[in-house]
């Protein structure tokens, strides 16, 4: 089978592979559509550690196809992979923190991913998906998922306001589980296109710059989620919340680069700062969630690529105005 | 009457003035005792704003001995002053943010407060405490209330490790409600004296420097509570907590100062960052914390003062090791 | 003025009295509706205890039209009464448990309320409303701020199910409520014409009985939310609700009647039994929902009355289908 | 080697049986101390369903002696057993609520036990010990993680009164666990001696009926907590709440088998109903607060078996005063 691997930093290409025989306990995915993520591009790079020669691709989904000995989800089904797959047994699995486990293998990050023909990872970790969805749609449920999770701890209500800050897809699943939570949501993202996506997707205003956000909610929103990742946008965020707000940081800057807080403003305005790292118990929830179309994809299908395509695709920059790129192998 | 009055920026004195007359709704108190806080000095050199002439002292208790119209607290009881006197009616209050109160009128920082023989102020403010209560301790009410609620937002629990950052007041109080809240505690504060007191009032383990608690605890605390104030600590609390916990900032760093974080470090270890301003619903409980014995107040008195050395030890920095001087009027 | 008063048990009617003179810190509001609930008729019959004579009515609102010393709303604001004034200083005012005041005097039920020309009550419980307001919907702040206390205890997610029990208003706005919070509901009530109202404001799906329910989600529901206030709806709500679901009970049975749980069926399915009590710090958010529109209200008007039809109403019980009928004075 | 099995209702023997051998991920214990719990009765009876032939015991310690593929465990390392092994792939595992686990197979329910001289089970549910842990002590980690799980639902706070209603093993714990999160106990037991008990491990007061436990405690306590799975301590939990308080119902109850409770009185004190299902992520914390010694097991060890007296104890209800015995094979 044809197989998109990282071979070494800035090293990434198409090649033949075997079919990867699926062990006991795994299920074997004929993919049909598998996400470009930044995360892809961090690892091309070096920024994110990895083992070479390996196949990326960690957002995905596709029809089982094979199983291993014990694996009862039959084949023909649909699904999605999480591809966080947390040992149990370490200090944090054993407190329920499962997302921040030890020893957490990734598919697509420390095992063989999704930019594939195939794809073999453990069966617990494949998620049914209904027949009749869109093929494309499965690959969001693990970046859904994340978002999920960051949504939850904020605790969006009725009622509240909440500002989503960056506007790629991340930002794109927040506001739009933000509006569904009842919230009235400002998105600010500097690209006209992005800004006019959002309020297709139910943001009641979209802003450009921190300034412009303040003007219009001058006394700032309940809750303010980061989903750029950049400097800017992670000091701004305390700013642009209401007294007694949350502030939830999704997003990712490199390892090592700080930012400036002021701690007087967040203590005498008792603002919260959150943090949120992956999906904890959530992909079930994205699954149903895209499963029923109560978060809407099709918007943010930017591009549909072939697998051959791929690694091109992961080694330029995304292009202005694109919010996820899809490989269907 | 004798008072100690702030009459400009670097002016204060101790001066006769008339008994205050309590207005319908107020009780009129003789102050017992009343702690010099590190904000009165903050108001002395007016970095914190204040409208003088004003009488300070916002830590006080003493003897209801007069009320305005209205009042049904006996004379001679004895009480604390809740200072935070919120309005009810902004959009904080009206939601149960009453910290955050957009109006909050507090005795001794915005109206006269308890360095004085007397202090008017509204009953409703004021907190019964026990007649056999040693007199001096009505006077760390106030204090212990901030901190039960940083505590509470840090939420100890059985068998978890908190550390405490500053051997102040507000550290020593806070050490004690970890512990009583079945924590192991370490506590961080350079001075041997404060070790050796934090020590004896139940911290298992006591560090000078962030290296040293690391080495002591190298995975980190669950909870840590920041009671110094200061760049450093609030820097290094996020460092030294465990994965997966909690950071509260009690400790006040002056407005528009800035410290560094590293967002890569709070989120791939979902540490979560927060911060808890003065005592909401948390004056009553610490009256009867302390009433009951519950939170040990005798080793935190340092010096006690008569009221004519009170403007003295205001101007002058707190004495080296010092935890908490008691005015008695 | 005329008022609708209760002068003994079963002895209520419409008589002259003189309009009342604000006192320091109250307004005069000149009543534009008032609802007519449940509680009114309990007053009646002297199924909850009152000292009449006393005029009832504590779901209304209207404009300012005089003003006690020291209030500063201005005259011609459109307010609803928030008709809950708690002490502020019992034991359970001052941690924060404000709708468990030991002392609370209620409008319309210990002091005279809204089935009036005109009422005088504390200025800080009336809560400012836009002026173009249709009148009517000033009325309804009440029983939301109610229901929202219940909804937030109960923490509807997207993307879960919630089951209403009783398609009275406080029904209908559970509903909406939920379904604000992005949760497909169900409402079980066995009238056909509100199960049509149910679904034209939101509900996915409505039952009559506890079998049709079981039979349209089997699983049961993740909160299910009490709101018809009889003993089999409390009984049956646990049995119909998801394993590792919340039940809210908002419907109020007489005090002394039991009702029967199985505390096997609880613990296995670890489904936690909450109880909601009136309006704490949530009258606030119900004026601004009603506001905004976010809650639509005209079709839970059933009834427009004049004052003089009032004391007739209040003695005949509600007519079938009846979800609110408003008094305009 | 020899176990105490279950051949079919009230049919249990000590018999010869092969030495399990270790599947892979399994290991190998010799096993040190297993108690004998209310349910292994149960089971004998029948009151709960079991598929015998089976060896009973679910809640053992002892030490790693053999291991099947794939486990890292070395010999030697005392473990205790979680006997809960969920299936991490539910609906309710997916959603972290894994103690609701569908598929969940108990070590000594579902599969063969700790009353033996060697069990298998799985290698992640093996919690290490420390080497020179007390044999003995091991054995209560199982309750004690479960009772963990009540005591965090009803959160305890220092300062607070929490009221402890039986006397048995899960009492002792509980009562333990709200000590050390600083509350202030009563226990509520019949027997004396379970009463002296109680007060040598921490508790201020005890009582021996509802009458009793309300003229010490005439408000009620913020936390219940019921340990005793009758129906008259369920009853009355919440009559002996604080208005605002909490309830947490560990007991079992027979399942069908209904109590009373008053709607009226939960709803206007807002008293909360919550129940408590075996231990999800608590183990490794019980553990720890077995191995620093923070929970105290020595007294409530009332006795020691050898395996052969198993049967036979298991038959013949629990003497008076008891409160664990463990079997030492
Ligand atoms: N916590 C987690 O578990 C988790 C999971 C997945 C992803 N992430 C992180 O979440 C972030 C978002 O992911 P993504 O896939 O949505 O990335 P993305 O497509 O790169 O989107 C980032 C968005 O940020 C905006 N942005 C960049 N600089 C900005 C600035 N100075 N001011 C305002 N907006 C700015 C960009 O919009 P404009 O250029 O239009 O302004 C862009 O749309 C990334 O950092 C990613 O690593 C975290
Ligand atoms: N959030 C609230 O509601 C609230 C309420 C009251 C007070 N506060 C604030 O809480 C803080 C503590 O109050 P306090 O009355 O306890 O003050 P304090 O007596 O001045 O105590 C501060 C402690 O911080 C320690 N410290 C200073 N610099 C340090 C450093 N570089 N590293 C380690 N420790 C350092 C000092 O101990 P060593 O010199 O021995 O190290 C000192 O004991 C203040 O900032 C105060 O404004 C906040
Ligand atoms: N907790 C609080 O703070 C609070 C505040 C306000 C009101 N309440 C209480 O909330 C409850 C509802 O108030 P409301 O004003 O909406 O009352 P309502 O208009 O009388 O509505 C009650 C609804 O319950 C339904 N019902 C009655 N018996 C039923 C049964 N056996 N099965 C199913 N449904 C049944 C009725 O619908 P059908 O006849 O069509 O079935 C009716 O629509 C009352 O008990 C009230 O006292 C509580
Ligand atoms: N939720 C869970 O996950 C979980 C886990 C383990 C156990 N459990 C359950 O927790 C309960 C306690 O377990 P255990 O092992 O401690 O049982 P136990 O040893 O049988 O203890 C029960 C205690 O209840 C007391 N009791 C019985 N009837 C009473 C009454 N009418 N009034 C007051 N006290 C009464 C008894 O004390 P006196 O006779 O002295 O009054 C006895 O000490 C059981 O129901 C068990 O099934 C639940
Ligand atoms: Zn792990
Ligand atoms: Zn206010
Ligand atoms: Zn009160
Ligand atoms: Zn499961």
């Amino acid at each position: 089978m044809r197989a998109t691997r990282l071979f070494a930093i800035n090293d990434i290409r198409t090649v033949d592979v075997p079919v990867p025989v699926p062990a006991a306990g795994e299920v074997l995915v004929q993919v049909e559509a598998c996400g470009i993520c930044g995360t892809d591009r961090h690892l091309l790079h070096g920024e994110f550690p990895s083992k070479p020669p390996l196949t990326l691709g960690h957002e995905f989904s596709g029809i089982v196809v094979g199983r291993g000995a014990g694996v009862s989800i039959p084949e023909g089904t649909r699904v999605t992979c999480d591809p966080n797959t947390w040992c149990g047994t370490c200090e944090n699995c054993l407190r329920g923190r499962v997302n921040l486990c030890l020893n957490n293998v990734a598919t697509g990050i420390h095992r063989d991913g999704g930019f594939a023909e195939f794809c073999a990872y453990p069966a617990h970790k494949a998620h049914p998906l209904p027949a009749d969805l869109d093929p494309l749609h499965g690959a969001f449920c693990e970046p859904l998922a994340c978002t999920i999770h960051g949504v939850d701890m904020g605790a969006p209500k009725a009622g509240e306001r909440a500002l989503i800050l960056g506007g790629g897809v991340i930002g794109m699943l927040a506001l739009q589980l933000c509006v569904a939570a009842g919230s009235e949501v400002m998105l600010l993202t500097r690209s006209p296109a992005k800004q006019a996506l959002g309020r297709s997707l139910g943001a009641a205003i979209t802003a450009a710059t921190e300034e412009e956000a303040r003007a219009l909610w001058p006394k700032g929103a309940d809750l303010v989620i980061e989903c750029a990742g950049v400097t800017d946008t992670v000091e701004c965020a305390p700013r642009l919340t209401r007294s007694g707000g949350r502030v939830v940081i999704l997003g990712v800057l490199p390892a090592g680069q700080t930012v400036r807080i002021e701690p007087f403003d967040l203590l005498f305005r008792e603002v919260q700062l959150l943090s949120s790292f992956i999906n904890p118990f959530t992909q079930d929830r994205a699954a149903r969630m895209i499963a029923t179309g109560a978060i809407r994809i099709d918007p943010v299908i930017s591009r549909i690529l072939p697998l051959e395509e791929a690694a091109a695709a992961i080694i330029a920059p995304a292009p202005p105005g694109e919010i996820r790129a899809i490989v269907r192998p």
